[in-house]
């Protein structure tokens, strides 16, 4: 029997079909027909299940179950109450894909999904709680508690890109002020480089750069920057590491967890990421000890964290249900 | 067969003796001897045990466990990593006791403990995932998650008071600005409302009350003349309302539990509080749904919270063990 795992983005969905161990046979990408609407969406992910299924040589009948990750917040059954970038409200998309493919259908967060992913085979394997930030266009979170996910009561946990963290010059799209996301997504960042560079009171490599178009900044570059010195650069990621390291002690102050990973575009930074992270939260969390204190990791997964956690999920929900 | 609860604080020590179904038998409470040391504090628990045992008339071969809820950190065993009221650190606490006592001692957090009681009796029962947050000299919390207590991977979680939820004009006890216990508690009610008179800019009947000697002021004077209406009360209040509704937001955002409830002293501001922080979250809670929504509540044990969440720990521990 097999298993598929898909994360479902606003962009585009990747799938992998994956052995009940988890050793990966295909895996297969297609772009998200946004504009055909929830219907669209889900034929969409009956034929990447059709393309896995060829692409693996197997049987369509040896699906076990299928993993599905989604941009937003959703309930147990698969009710999605909101996924702003698919532009869906109360979609009942579990149950829809149930009826489409004839499959045991499992459906959850994606930032949920990639924590499920790091918790079994990445940077937070063999921990008991644990929690992934993933820093990407926004900033999302999946929380892992005594080895299973958690969602909360309603599935609305593990916001933390819309936890509160200080006060911004602009406001976050959800409607509050100083969200997490408005400080530490990548997002953030380049728009919080290019109020610099506009504003002109620094010198910066990045000035060349962008010269004919600030539109073609990215968080890559700024990073890039500031590791080689530049100034303005530097004090924006500064900045993305104050009010991060603010969110990561929160958590810390409230869950203890064993690992805090950071996953998403952003972690691309790596050790530089990393180092200046851990020194910033010390200045935060309550009770200091080393012996006894969280580790800060970069995820490892990467793209896949999604596809793999999601096709775990379906395996343990599968175990369960049975 | 009997339990014992035990809130220790930094002034006095209570204990409370419980049949198995939580039948309170005997209430008893004592002076904490701060003075007199680790040794001291220990020797004067097991007093206040026997103190119960004869209230109750019981024989004290007959108490099953005793719980023990402290105002600091510990891990599982009941070693104490941090008391500052107590002046403690890194002292055994749960071996000693039950070294003195020849009996089963179950260590938690205080709020931890309230959090249980609140749980199994009060204000958060029969739901799955809930949070107390005490407001009283600091900050304190306890998560239930699952209908268990949850402390984190090291006995350090639920440190709420030491959120960070905004910049404050004065830092924190435990060394960073921004803790929400510099805004929320009982003490910073106090500080800010004496600031406000200070400065002067503002009239209140607070000033005549306060004209003798301005440490004589306390939280319930300010709630009292808020609701009277006296604007400078209600500055100091909706400032306090204000980082708390980010703070009930943040772990709303994070944790999405059934039931948020307030306990500590400034609870006992009741419906007025709760009001206006009800209104307050609204514009921070990320996902705003009437039907999926974490009810806030005011604790309902209050001063008992302590002693009958220790006696339930108790209870729940010896029947794992055992």
């Amino acid at each position: 029997m097999y298993l598929i795992g898909i994360d479902l983005g606003g962009t585009e969905i990747k799938g992998g079909l994956f052995k009940e161990d988890g050793e990966v046979l295909a895996k297969q990408r297609i772009k998200t027909p946004v504009s055909e609407g929830f219907e669209g969406v889900c034929q969409a992910i009956y034929r990447l299940v059709q393309l896995l299924v060829n692409a693996g040589g197997i049987e369509e009948k040896n699906i076990k179950a299928v993993g599905v990750g989604i941009p937003g917040v959703c309930d147990g059954e698969g009710m999605v109450y909101s996924a702003v970038n698919l532009y869906w409200t109360n979609v009942p998309f579990g149950k829809r894909l149930r009826a489409i493919t004839g499959l045991e259908i499992f459906v959850e967060n994606d930032a949920t999904m990639g924590a499920i992913g790091e918790s079994a085979v990445g940077s937070m394997k063999g921990v008991k709680n644990s929690v992934l930030i993933t820093l990407g266009t926004g900033v999302g979170g999946g929380i892992i508690i005594d080895h299973l996910p958690y969602s909360g009561s309603h599935g609305l946990g593990s916001e933390l890109g819309h936890m509160i963290v200080g006060e911004n010059y602009y406001d976050c799209n959800c409607g509050s002020n100083g969200c997490l996301e408005t400080f530490a997504s990548a997002t953030a960042l380049v728009n919080y480089t290019k109020k610099l560079l506009q504003e002109g009171q620094h010198e910066s490599i990045l000035c060349t750069k962008c010269q004919e178009d600030l539109d073609k900044l990215e968080a890559k570059d700024v990073f890039d920057a500031a590791k080689e010195g530049d100034q303005l650069a530097q004090k924006a990621v500064q900045r993305l590491v104050k009010y991060l390291a603010i969110g990561v002690a929160n958590i810390n102050n409230i869950l203890d967890p064993d690992v805090i990973a950071l996953g998403g575009g952003l972690s691309k930074a790596g050790d530089y990421l990393l180092n200046l992270l851990n020194n910033e939260v010390e200045k935060y969390i309550f009770f200091k000890s080393e012996k006894m204190k969280c580790r800060l990791a970069i995820a490892e997964l990467m793209n896949d964290a999604g596809i793999i956690g999601a096709a775990m999920l379906a395996e343990k929900r599968i175990q369960i249900s049975s």
